[in-house]
């Protein structure tokens, strides 16, 4: 498999001057001989896979200067740079901007391509290039649709690590993500310890809050509740992307925080000085935002992906896999350092509920940094707050070293 | 008018031992004058319209023992006993529970009905007995659907003193409402303040959040994509139940606290020990109640009604109605002593906001008294910390003047 994605002309994209330049996504066929699947934690299984990865920076002689970058629900393997050909059917908008956390990851960045050989891997069950539910079914020659098996946090470690396989690469210096992203990251570090250097964890827990698991189930309903649904067969016909556009519109409020919303919009009204007095109308500049926001995630996801990633993150339980439900016990397993990161507005994934996950290591004996950034941009600060996250990443990744 | 509610037989419901017993909603027909219909602040106009409301004790000979109670969003002029005749059509499960503040409201109760004269008003637009979308346009002959009017809390403010007027009640002892409830009482204050003695407001502030906004933007939006909306002309076929059972299941969440929803159901699964792994089945104890609050929802609201009496909340802004944008300004208005109650937990009406009414209402120079409870109830607290809020009405209503 050629690692060619680095080997473009580093280009300074207008809103990224210090981008990595354009890359290639790769994709590495999994699990091909058909008589050993993958197997999944759920009792599924299936195989081949198809997985998109990218990575960014130059692999050492001795593979140890590798950083795997994790994505978030509706993230893809396109961290950084600008992608040279974004492929499928969902993904001309890639063309359009640099990767999802371009600011942490290029030549100085705080992930310093100078140094590290960065790699994200797009999640099974998404639609951004791994096999998921729209991937044609080579047994029906149709896309799978709801026959797609479920996938769970366990298997996306499982999947990271048969490609890290796959390159030669054994220990790696690093595992870093944000939100579900820190999930794998944290199930990365749990699933086979010795090979995890350094652990990074941002706006993420070792579970979701039950408010969480609500969310998580109104956006499914709304999926299922559009007529254009289908029981998820809806390929190639009309897309529901009605219901798809509630979940969004509601997840989005999830990421952000009253106080960010209240700054930048208030209760201002869009283009106008007084309201029109419309039920169905946009009146509000939030209702505005949300509507966009719907409208430009609806042409880039497939809404059963939507119903498995967010199933994933429902099942996910760190101290229920491997501490029968003692989050000290499972905490015991880790071996990484491990640098811990809330931010204070944050009621997705909440201070206290990062600040369990920090007591349960403390409580097993193990060394970690926790630092909780005052913040207004709710969830989204992992992605917004580049400054201090960067600071943070710089100094965390110092002196790493593999295994 | 006959006041005929309050006469019925006391009976010991099995839920409410200290019921008010039977009582009867009666309806008024308001506006009947076609040369004069009731003029609405968005600028439309409707008459006649037909209100619904019930009473309880008795009006003293003097007409000054009156208490106006304020019902939210999704409640009904059925605030205490047990409904004798519930009609219309969607209002067959008012005959298996007592009012919603039936805690509060009777003899010796609270707002004790051996003393006061309770009378809580259905809100126009909604669909249990006052007019709304699912009334008959005597015009057409067929249910208004989106052609009724847009309706604001002022609007309900005017048509509770029309209610009043009728009754030759001129000042009330005292109004009190929670959620919308506490808006329209201090609507009630703000617009006719020699009329009203004094105003408690529990769980409400003078504006929504821009994250109510938002909120409030995603259940319409689930309504409108539902495929049976039709415009909002679907009575007599099949009603959007789907989206209005998400926008229901998304406002639940914000009714309820994490911590409430976290010792209620955590991450239990429901009924087995070992998840089905199915997207679109139930697996938790959290799905299941949100469900199940949804399916019954359904069958007893209107979705128009649910569209009306969310943008009138969205609209309501005491601060630019009556002080130009200052909240201030807007408080000097009222005369009525005050009672302004929040709960620690509540994130739909939070106590930052309510103590931006009460520290206006302060710099006003208006007496007041404010109180934060401790509660894990979230934003149903006002409904479910019955003795908390029971003592401190009691202790209101101790001495309460009129005018």
């Amino acid at each position: 498999m050629s690692v060619d994605g680095d080997d473009g002309k580093i280009i300074e994209g207008p809103d990224s001057p210090s981008s990595v330049g354009w890359v290639s996504a790769k994709k590495m066929c999994l699990y091909g001989d058909t008589a050993n699947p993958l197997v999944l934690e759920a009792g599924g299984s299936i195989g081949p896979v198809e997985v998109e990865y990218e990575t960014y920076g130059e692999l050492s002689q001795d593979k140890d200067n590798v950083i795997v970058i994790c994505h978030a629900l509706t993230g893809d393997a396109h961290a950084a740079g600008w992608d040279r050909e974004p492929f499928g059917p969902l993904r001309e908008y890639r063309k359009k901007k640099p990767g999802w956390w371009n600011s942490m990851i290029g030549p100085g960045k705080p992930i310093d391509t100078n140094r590290f050989y960065a790699l994200c891997v797009n999640v099974l069950g998404s639609c951004y290039g791994s096999s998921g539910p729209s991937s044609i079914n080579p047994e029906t020659g149709r896309p799978y649709g709801l026959s797609f098996p479920i996938v769970t946090v366990g298997d996306w470690a499982k999947i990271q690590f048969a490609v890290l396989d796959r390159l030669g690469i054994g220990k790696v210096l690093a595992v870093i993500g944000g939100s579900m992203g820190g999930q794998i990251a944290l199930e990365l570090a749990l699933s086979e310890p010795e090979r995890v250097g350094s652990l990074a964890i941002l706006s993420a827990g070792p579970r979701l809050t039950t408010q969480g698991l609500a969310f998580n189930a109104v956006g499914r309903n709304a999926i299922i509740s559009d007529s254009n649904f289908s029981g998820g067969d809806y390929y190639g016909k009309d897309r529901p992307i009605k219901g798809l556009a509630v979940a969004r519109m509601m997840a989005q409020i999830t990421y952000l925080s009253e106080e960010s919303m209240g700054v930048k919009f208030g209760r201002r009204l869009r283009g106008k000085d007084a309201p029109d007095y419309s039920l169905t109308g946009i009146e509000f500049e939030m209702e505005s935002y949300l509507n966009y926001q719907a409208a430009s995630f609806v042409e880039r996801y497939d809404p059963n992906s939507y119903l498995y990633m967010t199933r994933a993150m429902d099942y996910y339980d760190a101290a229920l896999i491997w501490g029968g439900g003692d989050l000290i016990e499972a905490m015991r397993r880790i071996k990484a350092r491990t640098l811990v990161v809330s931010f204070s507005s944050d009621w997705l994934f909440p201070p206290e509920l990062l600040r369990e996950l920090v007591s349960a290591l403390c409580r097993a004996r193990h060394p970690l940094s926790y630092v909780n950034i005052p913040s207004r941009y709710g969830h989204d600060a992992f992605l917004v707050e580049t400054d201090a996250v960067g600071r943070l990443i710089r100094s965390f990744l110092k002196d790493p070293k593999v295994g």
